[in-house]
């Protein structure tokens, strides 16, 4: 293994050297601390956060795998940088959830990766097991009134607020604890959810110094007293310690790709309840010191693209220059009807071969996903992420859709296969498009709309819905989110990523129906109001065959088997 | 924070410049892949680590707050390095269980601490979030046949292996998983642990290279199938991937005390349902590196000290030239009779106050634990650790009756208010009484004896008791343990810190009482067979003013609070 210099890559981005921290072989930390804290004046003015360029890579509606977009921001970062452009890839730390279930890990793939792999994919720096103490210590301070007298007087059926594990572990997402009499706490039902969902990690992701996280954590609402008034975690005095156990996760992660470009690795929250973007100050260390910054949004336009838009870049005080749809003709296919996918199965191997009529048909998502980015107002670009088996006819057909659709231009990429060489087209076009805009972005929704405003313009504008329904149960928790302050916060929808629509059948661009929200939640730390469609499952359970068995260690100390 | 610097100490270790890592300021980890791989000869006969001053530190049966070991052997590491002996102190990595809780946290205390305290207390480099995910990974593996057909016929009764998490959680003791219908496997009953408690702490602790670990982790028994064979980590295929998880874990961690003193802290195996000492490869990079090696052991020689010798000792292929025993006036008062503690109850402060007549009835366990240490062939100096209250007259007593029972002599020390000064006296004492032992252990009991006989040795010869008896669950269990292979294994008692016995209200020197075997669990992977006495809890619970509420972060990102 080469161990890149971190130290002369941080150096690069502005980096005092005694912000700099290795944290192992392979990576290290930024203490950002040498940048303006907001209160002193850090916002879209400031002259280097605003005169970099920023990439948002986003994709299409995906296929189970996924359709590249990791790869696609790594390669296309290298790709820019070759071209003579300072440029960082910003991109989410990977839960171990999907890295020993199905999906494998989030370190990019073939020659557009992370190194080292294992690193990335097992631990990194330990920021998601930071989250997930942090969390459990309040879950644990909560039940832990129940021992004491309940001094607060909480309702113990009143409190939402799960306990956490990185890992897919079905049997844990509804169990009743405290049970074995006085000593060990009051029996009740209650879930655990894996730590990336956890809203301290959104917190993580979001905050903009110190102050702001503590703020964030102590604001957290954990359930209701007797009389239903919230609990925080600052009224059960944990919001400190949970701090405290934040120190140093706040870092921004440093590591580097495969070419040596510099990758900011940092937060990893969910793109369905959470908002499923890299952190906010991961991305102004990046924007701080480089020429170009790549980021990286979870699932598709419609999830973690919109939330981008939405939640994160209000907080970061500036959007992007361009974002770039990430499109495969497989998926394409798919949407075009050719067959269906199924998560947690196998994709179809007729999804594999070459099929225009059915690409034709599907890029009827393509269309609607640059549609909805060009509405706020930002160029898109759309990278076409190519494989060997794909014909000259389905990118033809899918370069004159994206164009006609608005998009600047579609561009045929080979990083998997070629690293930064595969990108370098792509690259070029990017740097041609993002010219032509300031990183404006045109909101989707006003702040002081009212919710019920925020979700129809999401879904009737978004998904093609042609208004939304409220279920009871959805009306009754829009009342207690309001109450705890939910109004003029944004929204984060937590749909299916399968679909634009609500439904994981519905392909294509689905229209005229009706996007039912099932529930609503306030996420009073975070700062945004999480509106369900369905059941959004925040613990995924293991498959027959777990990619954890074909992963081993060698006597001499080497990771196999790591994707 | 002044930050020492962590390579020239590795350095003056021996340790080659690409072995050592930085992981964040303060810290940092040592590849131990350029010591020899101990099939490759590594053993009591080598040179460097047999010829090294091995320094036990022990205690006497303590009071709930603990008599100031890790303090002591924090002191006495930094006086021998001022004598001009290049010392190393290697220590348990705290569990955040008991820095959230009562005890507050693991770095020492006064002027004899591990720097930086917070960095110490919280996370470290991570090594016991490293267990708990491959601990859960397992657990998560068993559960996950259920949902697949159960190809290996798994028993979903005979399952006896928990979850774990890093915190005091006292509603997971007891809990039903697997509820809410078919998709979430099937409900059971199982249980929570705290993670240093994990058979997998036990194993990282032990392990003596990365084939050793990846053996013991393979090892591990979870349950049986309908036929009662016996189902492994290997058997679930998981074993691999625990091991990648726990890569860099192993390597064990460098820091340094107050004083500049290198202290490596590494594993955190419990001292009563495990082993409780430092980690076999921690103490092996030490004793291969520096002159002397201090080393501690959890709870009272009884517990931690005895495993030392019987259990870690063995693979480690020495022993050490002195034990160091820990005494204060406050427990032996105590002992004496003065006051009754109990754990997560403050004090009482009349144990503050000299009081010569029950100091000297107290000595009683003094003389037991003195007697004890002295069978396994080893020179015994005490250390009075002393507090501003105590008397020359209470010293004077301890000492006559610690000289009396065989120890080479007793010394009063201050490090906790004056640093290495305070134990100057004390290494003086130890280095001269070193001299003349040179690490061998006289054991116990052979390994070929029977596990009955193992016990009622222990039981007999160490705690006082007439006999073990042995409840019917005992001797069912036993049945079992025999069969996984146990009898050749040593024998680790599970049972209080807080007497000799196996009832934590019998002080001072209790004789004559039968003591109780309630059951036995043979530990596969970790080598080594649990003997419980009563119920041993494995998850504590937060008091009614838990730690945590004082612990805060500073807007510029300091940790307040953390002692």
């Amino acid at each position: 293994m080469t161990l890149i210099d971190l130290e002369s890559l941080a150096r690069s981005l502005g980096v005092p050297s005694d912000r700099f921290h290795r944290f192992g072989p392979g990576r290290g930390k930024i203490d950002p601390r040498y940048l303006p804290s907001p209160s002193l004046g850090l916002s879209p003015d400031d002259s280097k956060v605003s005169s970099a360029l920023y990439v948002l890579v986003t994709g299409m509606t995906p296929t189970p795998l996924g359709e590249g977009k990791t790869t696609t921001s790594i390669g296309l970062s290298m790709a820019l940088n070759r071209l003579g452009l300072r440029t960082v890839v910003t991109i989410r730390q990977p839960s171990m959830g999907p890295v020993f279930g199905i999906k494998g890990g989030g370190a990019g793939g073939g020659r557009s990766t992370i190194e080292p792999m294992d690193v990335l994919n097992l631990h990194l720096t330990g920021d998601i097991h930071a989250v997930s103490s942090a969390h459990n210590l309040l879950a644990s301070a909560i039940d832990n009134e129940f021992s004491h007298s309940n001094p607060l007087r909480i309702d113990p059926l009143s409190i939402n607020y799960p306990r956490v594990v990185d890992l897919n572990d079905r049997p844990l997402r509804k169990v009743v604890i405290g049970l074995g009499g006085r000593a060990n706490g009051i029996p009740r039902e209650t879930e655990f959810s894996i730590a990336v969902s956890s809203e301290v990690m959104a917190i993580l992701a979001l905050a903009k110094d110190y102050s702001d996280l503590s703020g964030r954590l102590s604001k957290i609402t954990v359930g209701a007293n007797v009389d239903g008034t919230p609990v925080t975690a600052r009224d059960l005095g944990v919001d400190g310690a949970m701090a405290a156990l934040l120190r140093e996760a706040f870092w921004p992660n440093l590591m580097a790709t495969c070419e040596g470009t510099p990758a900011i690795v940092h937060g990893s929250p969910f793109a369905n309840i959470a908002h499923g973007n890299s952190s906010v100050i991961g991305d102004w260390v990046a924007l701080s010191g480089a020429q170009c910054v790549v980021t990286e949004a979870g699932f598709g336009a419609d999830l973690g693209g919109e939330k981008f838009f939405d939640i994160k870049s209000p907080i970061l005080g500036r959007g992007p220059n361009v974002a770039v749809l990430v499109a495969t003709a497989k998926s394409l296919r798919m949407h075009g009807g050719l067959a269906e996918t199924t998560a947690g199965k196998p994709i179809p191997e007729i999804l594999d071969s070459p099929h225009p009529e059915s690409v034709d048909r599907g890029c009827a998502n393509l269309r609607r996903q640059i549609e909805n980015i060009r509405s706020f107002g930002v160029p898109v670009v759309v990278a076409i992420n190519s494989h060997p088996q794909d014909s000259q006819e389905e990118w033809d057909i899918i370069r004159r859709h994206a164009i006609d659709a608005g998009a600047s231009d579609a561009v045929v990429c080979s990083h998997f296969r070629d690293g930064s060489e595969g990108a370098l087209a792509l690259a070029r076009v990017v740097m041609e498009t993002a010219k032509h805009h300031n990183g404006q972005v045109t909101p989707l929704y006003r702040r002081e709309d009212s919710l019920e405003d925020k979700v129809t313009r999401i879904v009737t504008t978004m998904y093609g819905a042609k208004m939304a329904s409220w279920s009871d149960r959805a009306r009754k928790s829009l009342v207690v989110a309001k109450s705890l302050g939910a109004e003029t916060m944004p929204v984060c929808i937590a749909k299916t990523w399968a679909s634009l629509s609500h439904d994981p059948a519905l392909k294509g661009d689905p229209r005229g129906y009706v996007f039912p929200v099932t529930d609503v939640r306030a996420f009073t730390g975070a700062g945004f109001v999480t509106v369900y469609a369905g059941d959004v499952q925040t613990m995924p359970g293991l498959p027959s065959r777990p990619a954890f068995r074909k992963i081993d260690l060698s006597p001499d100390g080497i990771t196999r088997g790591m994707t």
